[in-house]
């Protein structure tokens, strides 16, 4: 008998019928002689009104009492949802962080979990109950409620998953499974089959927002095989798994974009110790997340630097930075918004040479310029003018191979 | 250092609007150097919408899940009235009942409140926090989330006043006291300064809906002095206290009237043992409240037996009592929805005969037949026909000197 792991988001939980739909999903894998376990999310939108709600009393709402507001979400999914498989005879429990005993740490609103005492889900599990669990929350040590962060209901699922040692984690989500490229601005995109650990932690933090980041991690850490697959088909969709050979034989598996990206240039920095600091310290302060950094070295002791920040923090980003530039005496701060990072990744460019020219001679001959380059052990990422976005993505994926056969 | 338990109903926390007026009398009860908790109820009308939506998924739902469903609504106001609260720059942290450790016994829907363990609060409120506690909700010995039952939240209110020995439990409602008799019905109707328990008790379950009755008989066992007030001015309202010598002189002290009923009457029941049981024990089983039921002896060994329920559950319970007649050999089932109940109620009536014949004689006065009558130590209830309801109200109030000087 296996135990399985079903993770449903929050559009397919979105209202009553849907939930239904989720219900008939659980109920068809139990039936199949699975013992399963639910991690669900809040319905689409609701975190987002009760976020809304609260910046309506204040800019700044309290963090403990924001993230007791926000549980309330995947609190009233879970419950409807065990009133829906109690109607329908299952035998159904809900258990809520508390419940579960999720214990994090005390960072309300991004907490991160610290231990899952699993001998209540086990028990219930045991007398073949479907448990469902509320996602995205927690408890501290002193029984403060928590929250997980955006995406978290995924981390949820994957820790309890480990926690139990799960036969597998089925996310259940709104695509088929993990593709080649974005399907939306590369026609010839695959879905993938398997995909490794890496692989995907790559592809996350690059805008392919399937698995919350945090997740994949886990994932790796505790080597909980991962099923991403769709909530309203029946089909197989891509399994996230621990490299193995097979998979070692592709140099890339997928090209990913984002266009969520700005680019910040402080002209003739002066070239000293600690000026680094001076500049990326405030932005740090101000919860601003900067990807890419880059410096040339330049003549009479001064440097351009560059950086990436996410689009909607440009604003913020150049006005802290005017006033460093004023302090270390740098000439000039400009951006542009109009940037895109294209990126190609695969746990084969480890072994294999010259991905890295391919990827730099597919882009020249379309005349597309590079205008900063950062690589991984297994992804290269280029910031290119945002219009070429498209091209750039297609010409890759046929450049690497990654063609689907017409 | 006085230590204030106050308690805002539904209406007071509609919206954010009102939950910032909410916020306003605690902070100006804290300011004045109490130290005060909060129970809270939800918004007016989410638990209604909230078991609307349940029973959409099931006709019965769950009541396990129900209960999880429900508790969200006093999570969702507790959390903003304490971010209302920080925003104004107050300590304020909300308990949901996991972490008030309301400790209930396993009815779901209708738990009873066995334990509340208050080092939490105690040390919460000593550092000089407010502390906001979600009221209708607790958690079983297991640890599952409970429900108190309709109006719950004052039972919370009032359990916890008891248990922290509070020095006033304050229930702030959207009517500014309890008075001598429903102003709407009465225009001379007094506000009451003073109630004791035991009148209250006769009045809550006699359709004056200003406190739920299990908070009063809790108020009433652990002696916690009571102060029914509204939530929209600062004027005082109603104390609800233990009896006391001022309050013996009167002899009546409110009339109360119920609309809200209906009369059902089993005709030529056989006059044998056994035949009450056989009546009400399929109304019990069906959940229908018996309130007032009366049995005359009549000549051959049959009797008529009459007993009133609610009007709403009046068809359910006529259907129950045609099939109870035919296997008892009863000759017919009639009743009535268009009566009233009326009573009055004054523990001074202990110690004073002759109110019976006083309200017998008033309403006889007024051509009004009486079709029922019961009686407690402290209350003497009628049942007439529904259109006489205001006109038996207004003659008793002045029969019993309770009307208000010109």
């Amino acid at each position: 008998m296996s135990l399985i792991v079903q993770k449903y988001g929050g559009t397919s939980v979105a209202d009553l019928e849907r939930i239904r739909n989720v219900a008939d999903g659980v109920a068809r894998s139990y039936d199949a002689g699975n013992n399963v376990v639910v991690v669900i999310s809040a319905m689409a939108g609701t975190t987002d009104q009760l976020i809304e709600m609260a910046t309506r009393i204040s800019v700044a709402p309290a963090k403990r009492e924001l993230d007791v507001l926000l549980a309330t979400g995947e609190q009233t999914t879970a419950a409807l949802l065990a009133i829906t498989l109690n109607s329908m005879n299952y035998p159904a429990q809900s258990l809520m962080g508390h419940q579960a005993q999720v214990t994090t740490d005390r960072a309300f609103g991004n907490a991160r979990i610290i231990d899952i005492s699993t001998s209540r889900i086990e028990n219930l599990v045991k007398s073949r109950n479907i448990v469902v669990i509320a996602g995205f929350q927690g408890v501290d040590p002193t029984g403060n409620i928590t929250t997980l962060g955006r995406g978290g209901s995924d981390t949820s699922a994957v820790a309890i998953a480990a926690a139990l040692k799960a036969d597998m984690c089925e996310i259940y989500t709104d695509v088929d499974g993990i593709y080649t490229a974005d399907p939306n601005v590369c026609p010839r995109a695959r879905k993938l089959d398997r995909i490794s650990y890496d692989e995907m932690l790559n592809m996350a933090s690059l805008g392919a927002k399937v698995l919350q980041i945090r997740s994949v991690g886990f994932a790796k850490k505790y080597n909980v095989p991962v099923h991403v697959r769709s909530s309203f088909n029946l089909e197989e969709g891509t399994m996230v798994v621990n490299e193995d050979n097979g998979m070692e034989s592709l140099m890339v598996t997928s090209i990913t974009h984002d266009k969520n990206q700005a680019r910040i240039t402080l002209k003739k920095v002066p070239d000293q110790p600690g000026v680094a600091a001076k500049i990326f310290t405030p932005i740090a302060d101000a919860g601003i997340i900067v990807d890419m950094i880059i410096q040339n070295t330049r003549a009479g002791g001064q440097t351009d630097l560059t950086f990436t920040v996410p689009e909607a923090e440009f604003d913020r980003a150049i006005e802290i930075e005017k006033k460093v530039a004023e302090k270390i005496g740098s000439e000039d701060v400009f951006g542009a918004k109009n940037i895109a990072k294209v990126s190609v990744i695969g746990v084969g460019m480890r072994n294999h040479s010259g991905v890295a020219s391919i990827m730099f001679n597919t882009l020249a001959k379309e005349n597309i310029n590079i205008s900063m380059i950062s690589t991984s052990e297994i992804r290269i990422s280029c910031i290119i003018e945002e219009k070429y976005t498209e091209l750039a993505v297609q010409v890759l994926h046929t450049a690497f191979g990654l063609d689907a056969e017409e």
